[in-house]
């Protein structure tokens, strides 16, 4: 009976920091993206492919959720000087507050994209609004056809699904009609792009983040 | 300031119910594992594999959980009629009250193991006592070699560590030297088991299993 309000608050003051993070990203007139996908998905590598395809076009400024270490901003390093790894400890998503310190450590004046790479979890992170313009659901061969079934309230709230190494199937046990079925139930509408980030098939991606990037931010509200 | 109590006050009521889980399971002479990885390591796949396995020495009870969907207890019920899915909705790990309510449906006295399947996820299923004798940590190759480092409480508090889908070795990206050397850093202890459940090898694994199965189950202390 006394859990419910005090998730609620939780919710609540989430929410508040989320609209004061994306006020700020749309200050910067640009937009932000929030990437949630399982451990091992491949959200690092394709962040490493797609920060090296854009890179004579666009500066991608990238925040990674992990438990521990900073593996992926020593990976992303390589190719952009705009990454902060945000170590959770036990958290099994991030919060607004965790973007929100993390834009001390972030020019966002000096980049056209900032891309968020969640913790690797398909449920928790589903829920927190981190002051994102797109959520990017994302799915891998490897981890069957069942996946998108499974997982509804992610494929319901975003705004693209990816379904990456598709250079896997064939190798691994794998029904593409099973996936785009359950896709297709529960979210006929949400765009699907297909790719492969190990072996580089990735331009429909590329084009859909081109468009983002081109778009202009939403204007900010005059200051009272 | 008030989040820390009411935590405490959910894992010490979880406590206590997997706490007379764990006697139930005893009191039938049996064991229980509670077996924890991502989406698509193929736990399901390693569990089709061993009740094939081991139908004609040990009858195994299955309490499969998954946010949505009976999938997984269809794929097992070709294997054994012992099975239970729970389904949490947007829970992301199964609490013992779950595993309790699916004994409603599950005749301890008839089976020789019970192996709880949690829910696609590598954090928050690890705090969670269910009433099981082991945690078994579960990882695979196609997740990629830093997924022990980025996970060392699941690490930390596994009896046994599984390493599936070694067919992938050499066809996906995976230094096995990283992975051997993350895990020896934070428990060299703890035994690991490689096998590849789509090719059918797991004879490691289902030798452990065997051995959990004789062993006596501890004496369920006397009633008052």
């Amino acid at each position: 009976m006394y859990e419910i309000p005090i998730v609620e608050n939780v919710l609540k003051a989430n929410d508040e920091i989320a609209a004061t993070n994306r006020a700020r990203i749309h200050a910067a007139g640009i937009h932000a993206i929030n990437l949630i996908g399982s451990p091992g998905c491949g959200k690092t590598t394709l962040l490493e492919r797609t920060l090296e395809r854009l890179r004579d076009e666009a500066t991608v400024g990238v925040i990674a959720g992990d438990l521990a270490t900073a593996r992926d901003a020593l990976r992303l390093r390589r190719w952009t000087e705009h990454v902060v790894q945000v170590n959770t400890g036990r958290g099994c998503h991030l919060e607004a507050h965790q973007v929100r310190q993390a834009f001390d450590r972030l020019d966002l004046a000096t980049i056209d994209l900032l891309i968020i790479e969640n913790v690797g979890n398909l449920i928790c992170p589903v829920g927190f609004d981190l002051g994102h313009d797109a959520k990017v659901g994302m799915f891998s061969v490897s981890e069957g056809d069942d996946k998108a079934a499974k997982h509804p309230h992610l494929v319901m709230t975003s705004d693209v699904i990816l379904l990456n190494k598709t250079d896997l199937l064939g190798v691994v046990p794998f029904e593409r009609r099973v996936f785009l079925d359950d896709l297709a139930r529960l979210r006929p509408d949400v765009p699907l792009i297909e790719l492969s980030a190990a072996t580089g098939r990735l331009e429909p991606w590329l084009a859909w983040l081109r468009r983002l990037i081109r778009r202009a931010a939403p204007a900010a509200p005059a200051p009272v």
